[in-house]
């Protein structure tokens, strides 16, 4: 795992700078437009940014969608084309940015975090979106696909969307970044109460470990999550020319789903300490029950194993009638084991008063 | 126990997509109008929502309730009739909502959490209500009926709440949820006197689990019950034209019941944190109480131990004075166990001198 | 102790109920009146709330306290003639309020905290107190009397209190319920001096169990007495009609005494925290040292026992030159005894150096 | 160490009464006056306050220190003489005030907490300080003469505070208060270095003591000097007519002042908080190496001790080949020495192999 | 390592008094002139603050970069040429300043701090920048240069920053001060991360010491880093004059940088946190590991010690049938053995039922 999670430049490199990283294993680079109005709907797959611009100038909104890591080429092509602002596209590149929005001249950008599971692991992607007045541009620095639901949406001519400008594409945008929230979440759901049975059986220094990993990847989650927050309040409360008061309810919806997600992030990092807590407790006792069981086994027949050794001892002299007699007695042995099984009883009773087996 | 606890469509879905959920183990769907004005007064149970037409157009207060979980069709109809917005509707079926108010044109929308004490077990159910000018539509997405001492009172000709109008239905219901925080409250103080005086007496594994129980049903609650203050301080400062002035009194009186509760909760979270360091810090010293007193026991047992090994040994040369000559005393014996007592004496004395024993 | 509290109606009961709560063990009520302007003064025990009729016309200050639980009559009847609000008379009734202040039209209805010190316990009573123009009106739930001292300054003639209205009343009132912090809070101080000292020379659980104790008083106190910040904040900030300008110099020396007691209250907090931690440090400190020495005897021992026990062994092959042929030297037994010496002096010269011992 | 450090009035007390005080070995009282304009400059020891009567009446600034503690007599003649308001006369002798800052008609009225470190002791005293147009009268209610360095300045005719007003010499006061605080935190920082010399090399109960006393100290430094940021900020903004809008630069950088002071005190408190967790973990470690070797050695001689137990057994019936044949063996006692090496051997190697030893 | 870490006056200095501190082993004094506009470049090292005398009247932006400790004359010098302020002369000498900015008429004063990692070892070094119209002085009280990249881009004629004023050359020192953290977190990021793989193979006390260096390193960090969030809010809101509207949107670049680092340094400590758990309870869970296994060899042989014990005594009463008959049975001594044999089996069962074992 890569800790630091974070592209720079080196400092006192100066702003704007583009440079493109190549991440290994990534798949490649797709360029989708989509354009429609009530009536019209176009999909295509780009090869340059060049083919684009037939739409721009037609009164339909649209939607440029750039998948997996964009030449330095295309994105300052796009730059040109749409007047994006050297920083925001530098933030475009430099993936690791935290949540934000940003107003350039009649623009926003925004920069969303998208929580994907895979492999057991919680990753977050980054999701840039530039909205003008008639279109979006959206960059998703990964692999998976997650905006296929609202393609289907958009190819439906009978959907609210279609009649809507980019504002609610926009909306819908943020609302299908922020649900993934939901599936990740249940995920921990379940995976907490698995953790929580396996507490009450056989929890082991791997359980704990679990635990640990899910608290390290909450944490990773609500400090991504947590400034997105922010963004919705900003595109509510600021009466921005380009979000209509129509769609602000959308939008409220959506920040709900925000503070609702966050609440559960917080509910289950509370319920992981208490784990921890429960785990930490319950392993001291188990292994305190051996320890006292055994000690007390001991510490019975430390006593008893004296008591022979005493007559094993070799004192004889045949003229002292004080060299261990008890050897010669006649019920001598069965005295002395009587006198064992008595401490024995002894010693229980004891223990058992003072509560201690 | 369900951890997520939150319904939610699959992401990318429409906004105000209604989907039922039939959960299992829930009695049927109750619909229950209430119509009041100084003078008259109807109580009926409906079979469809149509029925309620004739008494929406007078000048009366129309109190509708749905217990259970509505029909999507009953849910349409009222949203038809009463002009509800989709997504608020949409947060009706999806249970599991954080506490919250709305204003949709002219009508409030309320999401309150119900706390539910039952077979042992904190629950916290969703009423969400809708409140015009005239009329006051709830739902209660639960089985217990709590409604019925406000019926109660509303039967009664005499009562301040007939001469009102639906703000104070309004406020009637609020402080009725709210209220049902003291006894489920008290049964936690009681539970935790309990808890305190086993912790005294036998402590085991089973109070600490109680005591991490309590933690966090109490969690549960805050965190349910926490939003509910921000639903009263919206009431209260907004100056809506559906609260009457005169009114405002009653609702602040509900806002400081919110803050009481969750003045006990946070009492009751730091005593069960209290309690959780006492019970382990017992616990430890019960353990080191044994374990102190055991291994004074072995300690004491291990040097005689050795001193009868001594004369255990089988050194004999006939010939030799060095051979164990003790063994050959006239008092040998008695001498050695004479020592061994002492031995024993001096360890005590010096236990006891350094406050071990 | 009784955790929760707190008096209740149940869930739903009409707002303004009065119900009379009937404490075992409290001693009478009491109604007492005191009349003064800055020539005349009476001071007189009512039987009814009719008797102080004649003085309420008057010009002057008149200053009705209820010691004890109230009969509702007598409260309905204090109701009426004051003009007091149904749920301000529902609150001086509902002991366990949360101090608060309230304003109904031109009247001031404020819950105070008084901590009280009886029998080495910690009790918060509540003061419930309404002002008007020329009246004050006092509930005090409970035995202990503390305002004698204020009514000696109101007998003698010469004191600035008989030249005010009743703004200087309460603030007189106000004062004197915040300044019994003091006394309690010294308490505080030299039971946790004491325990400081018990800590240094023979802690034991019960010392424990006190601090706990000091904690959870002192919690209580600080969750009481907090809100009242905001009732000295209140009427010094809203320049109300009843507070005139020149006494609010006043209330900030009490607002100033609230901060000092909240201070103080932190102090302590932090004190028995840290004794706490120092405890259970000092606790294991000593076990660890008892084990250690313990721990070392039996090690040394150990390997003394083996010894003994070789010689112990019965080889005896006459035949034989390796039947422990150790038995039968000349000088065997010193030789071994040598060599068991030899190995204490090695173990103990060993745990030096490494500064176990 | 006196916890509660809080002179009061018993609860009930009129306001304003003065009440002196008599602590035993502090220095007898001492009143300094200093007079000075641009060109003249009197500095003398007063026996009355009367005698600073002539004084008062020129255009200069007159400074009153009053060291020690002031008689009522001269206070309250003080106060006739400046008008002083009867709360901040209180206020003065009742030390142990949080540092504040009041306003009484054009006069400003402020309570100062000067650290001081005597007897590797940290302590905090009042100084009480009331400022006019043309007076500053200040209280320190201590032994120690921490004005000395600042009457130096003042007795330069080229100083820069000869030519300003009474608002300079407030910050001067203000000023030489708050650096009171560098030397003492240099000495904490010299103390925890040396503490972490001692934690690295022979940490003891006495160091954990000492770690204690430290964070119990810079508790009290925090929360007495944390009040005085309040002080500064009110002086700077409030725009208030003693203070001149070209001095407030100072005021500034006294706050700075207070900020780093604040500031170093939370480093050395985690410091602090650090340490402990250090020591704790590096005690806890010698322990457990100490008790995992010496059960080690232990466990080696328990096995062979068995052994040896079993060949001094007395199996003896001459006619049975089965009454251990072994003692009777010609190789019998090196074998059984063979078997015993072989048992430490394979042990050692087992644990060696487990990561032990 | 100094914690104190500050210079300061002693108290009652008279303010703007500057004192020049010695510091052992830094290089020598260097003060460098770089002179730009769109067309002409000049840079030169400057022996005495005189010779920039000539560059001053001209419309040219002018940078004075003094590395190392300044001679109080050079100082005063450059005071008297651009009129600073005292005070904030008296902070560019007295190191250890927290970072701040500071408005004296038409100039502002800045003081970063330099986040340097040198001989594995995090540092804090102070930059204090005095910024006017069409100059900017910077002071750097270290080695290290690390204004180079910044230089070699002023050197192209062709970069942005050759054709703006003084506001853009501030934003460009400002941004890679704070870029400075970059390179610093991703060596703590390595760090963490070979630490966690120690901790999974072979953790020690050593570890735990690196995690608490690393955690000190990220408090010293945090607390000197996040002082610039606001000089950064202050630049961007205050709507300065020297601030031009067209570079605010660099500024907010930067400020998002200083957000960044903090978020990173929060996410290490928090990693920090989670690893000091880990490893306390890895090592503790070694240490039981070892214990239980230990003890529970020491309680099978216990037993059977006491068992041989019992055959060593030397009861012989040759009339007697109860001295010890099993001596002398035909097959005594392997009936011993079995017993032993079945002793260890029944405990090894038991054990394992238990899951001791």
């Amino acid at each position: 795992m890569d800790y630091f999670g974070k592209q720079y430049h080196p400092p006192g490199t100066s702003p704007g700078t583009l440079v493109q990283y190549h991440t290994a294993g990534t798949s490649e680079f797709l360029l989708r437009l989509i354009d429609y109005t009530n009536t019209a709907y176009v999909e295509k797959e780009l090869a340059t940014m060049d083919e684009c611009l037939p739409f721009l100038e037609r009164d339909s909104v649209t939607w440029i969608h750039m998948q997996g890591h964009p030449e330095t080429d295309t994105l300052l092509k796009a730059g040109e084309l749409f007047g994006l602002h050297p920083l925001a596209m530098e933030d475009v590149l430099n993936r690791g940015q935290r949540p934000k929005i940003e107003e350039y001249d009649g623009q926003l950008f925004i920069v969303m975090a998208l929580p994907i599971f895979a492999d057991k692991n919680t990753r977050v992607e980054q999701v840039s979106i530039f909205v003008g007045e008639n279109y979006l541009i959206s960059f998703h620095a990964g692999d998976t696909d997650i905006f296929e639901p609202l393609r289907k949406r958009l190819r439906k001519q009978s959907g609210r969307i279609r009649t809507q400008k980019s504002d609610y594409l926009l909306y819908s945008l943020l609302d299908l970044i922020i649900d993934q929230g939901y599936p990740l979440l249940e995920t921990f759901g379940e995976e907490i109460e698995l953790i929580e049975e396996e507490l009450l059986s056989s929890a082991n220094q791997k359980t704990l470990a679990r635990i640990h990993a899910i608290r390290r990847e909450l944490l990773l989650l609500r400090r991504m999550l947590w400034p997105q927050r922010e963004i919705l309040n900003f595109l509510m409360r600021e009466g921005h020319s380009l979000i209509r008061e129509e769609n602000i309810i959308y939008l409220r919806d959506c920040y709900d789903h925000t503070i609702q997600i966050m609440d559960l992030i917080e509910n289950y990092r509370d319920m992981a300490a208490s784990m921890i807590d429960v785990y930490l407790s319950s392993v001291s006792h188990r292994l305190n029950e051996i320890m006292r069981v055994l000690t007390m086994i001991a510490t019975i027949f430390i006593p008893l194993t004296f008591v022979v050794g005493v007559y094993g001892m070799n004192f004889s002299n045949p003229e002292s009638p004080w060299a261990m007699p008890e050897l010669h007695w006649y019920y001598g042995y069965p005295l002395v084991i009587g006198i064992m099984i008595a401490i024995v009883i002894g010693m229980v009773i004891y223990f058992k008063r003072k509560d201690w087996l």
